[in-house]
């Protein structure tokens, strides 16, 4: 490894990308992190070589939590918990921290990834799938009307957006004092949010808030000290709320970096701003796809998610030349989930309508050339 | 955020950092890291931004482990797995996959670290501690002849190296087949280790391997499997084993700079070369120690850590003066754990023989102006 005292970044090299995650960073965001990455704000040292427990990184962790809380107007009865593991591991989390030995939890299944959530609570305790969509092939959302709630929930589990099928919820579910637990991690931040509508939020960071190994926990403080006895204490909601999400060293770069991200959305305008820049490019890109007979998306208009747009051609043997053009031209990581083919469009936040434009000008070459 | 299309990193300014942990990174290492933040070999995109299923991340995670393979000479029936949630969660995750409801589990009390994973293996089954430094108020060791074992122990944890008292092992326990369990957070890769004498290896990062928010977990084949059912999925080493550390998203920033460690320490001379530079670092330091009567550690001379050394003034009223000298001179991080006061030089791989010598430097200029 030689030295490096001078690094050039050339902005123009940065290509445009469309990953699930871990997903697109804001550009600024990026060089910042670059700018200070052996020596955050002249202490000689990288924020990665900071002890947690410094005044230093206290104070960086701090703003990061404060800049979400204004960010989406958390109301003071919730803390913001930065814990390890990913979305995956509050599976466990959840059931053992808030359902009783004798209890039971309502889950709503709209896709794989609520499908994972079903499967890993039911190993702790009886589940109740008050819902799926799979008498809609995954293409729909169930209305709540046709919903089978338990009489005595502990919760009500759903994902608000499905990464793989492309289907969101545009409507928070009413189920009255029953806590409300939703795994947001590929929308959250990305449209207007009330908080207080719900007991629980989880978000996975890869997505819409910053590097992998960050998993962002938004919970209500009466659900708080309910673990169960074989909870183990990491996953313990009430032990990480008491220390400050550090009872022991935290993913520290990535709460860092994702503190940048949370400066860099307040600086856009916050949480109104991207809500309108994400519909003019799901608008665009929902737009090229439905005016084309050669481009196809299966899911019900009111379902259609704004983050995750699956999309097929009128014949899967152009799949590979469709994916080589788009490589070729800077447009990365379009390939379909393996258990669904075809093209996946993510346009989190960090992706620019930019990239979107460029994607839909591609899409229609490509269609005039091979439809 | 205004845009930085060039970074000028003045290496001159980077400070002599002692931390604990997160602790020190090589500098090479760093600069390599800022080199290719925005974009990674000419991809276009920052580690942080590629699926952790493409070509490109697995080929950075796989190298990351054979690097790791090559330094500890890891034999081919050992698994390699990056996982979150630091040392503190495998503290429940042995137990969870090693020790059976009705079976007990060995540990030995050497400082805080190891009771911490007494408490919490406590938690999920019976523990013996076979034996305790307390006796010796954790200055020394007890040797094995003290050493009450169970007859049929599940294995017998210890940790090789407590970070905040200052004590290492210099010897591995021989317990037949009994799986020897260890925690090396803060030595592993400091010195040789022949890890054919081990079950299960386990290290947080932020100490000789990576940013934090990562766990190297290096664990014997025959011993997956064992896993309770109230194990959570995330939790489960054959889980994770049999998908490559990769059942849900990893730290895939953290993974990566571990990596590059893993690079540097190769091109260092590996292992061996730097057993020989922490010899001599750790001479350096504890032999100013040991020809002043104003500087002193209570350890005993075997029991000495090679990568974490407490020391105290001869009157505690000078501490406060010591820190703040230190500082001005860019030594930083030598403030003692709160729970033993005191001051204390963490001097893992990344510190180099120059940190300890202006360190040593100092303290003879302090001892001679408040000695």
């Amino acid at each position: 490894m030689p030295p490096l005292y001078l690094v050039r970044v050339d902005v123009s090299k940065r290509a445009f990308n469309f990953c699930a995650g871990p997903a697109a960073l804001p550009e600024a965001v990026l060089q910042r992190a670059q700018a200070e990455l052996l020596d955050w704000q002249g202490k000689g040292l990288s924020v990665m070589e900071m002890s947690h427990r410094s005044d230093e990184y206290v104070a960086i962790a701090e703003k990061a939590e404060q800049d979400l809380r204004d960010l989406l107007s958390i109301p003071n009865n919730y803390k913001v918990l930065f814990l390890q593991g990913g979305a995956s591991q509050q599976f466990a989390e959840i059931p053992l921290n808030l359902l009783p030995e004798n209890g039971v939890a309502d889950y709503v299944d709209t896709g794989i990834w609520s499908k994972k959530s079903i499967d890993e609570a039911s190993r702790f305790g009886r589940v109740n799938v008050a819902a799926s969509a799979k008498g809609y092939d995954y293409f729909a959302i169930p209305g709540q009307n046709e919903w089978q709630l338990s009489k005595d929930a502990a919760y009500l589990h759903y994902a608000s957006n499905e990464t793989i099928g492309g289907l969101q919820f545009d409507w928070i579910p009413e189920v009255g004092d029953v806590p409300l637990v939703v795994d947001m991690s590929s929308d959250i931040l990305s449209r207007s949010l009330d908080v207080s509508r719900f007991g629980l939020i989880y978000a996975g960071a890869q997505k819409n808030i910053g590097p992998s190994g960050l998993v962002v926990v938004i919970v209500r403080e009466d659900l708080l000290g309910r673990a169960r006895a074989s909870c183990p204490t990491m996953l313990n909601y009430k032990i990480a709320a008491d220390n400050g999400s550090m009872y022991n060293t935290p993913a520290t770069f990535s709460w860092y970096l994702s503190g940048l991200v949370f400066e860099w959305l307040k600086e856009q305008g916050g949480v109104a701003a991207m809500e309108r820049l994400n519909k003019a490019k799901k608008d665009l890109l929902y737009g090229a796809i439905d005016k084309s007979d050669f481009y196809t998306n299966p899911i019900s208009i009111n379902a259609r998610s704004w983050m995750n747009v699956p999309f097929r051609l009128a014949d899967e043997r152009l799949d590979k030349p469709f994916l080589a053009g788009a490589d070729a031209r800077g447009l990365l990581n379009l390939k379909g989930h393996r258990s669904v083919g075809g093209m996946r469009a993510s346009i989190y936040n960090a992706v620019g309508l930019d990239a979107v434009e460029a994607l839909v000008a591609y899409m229609a070459e490509f269609e005039k050339e091979h439809g």
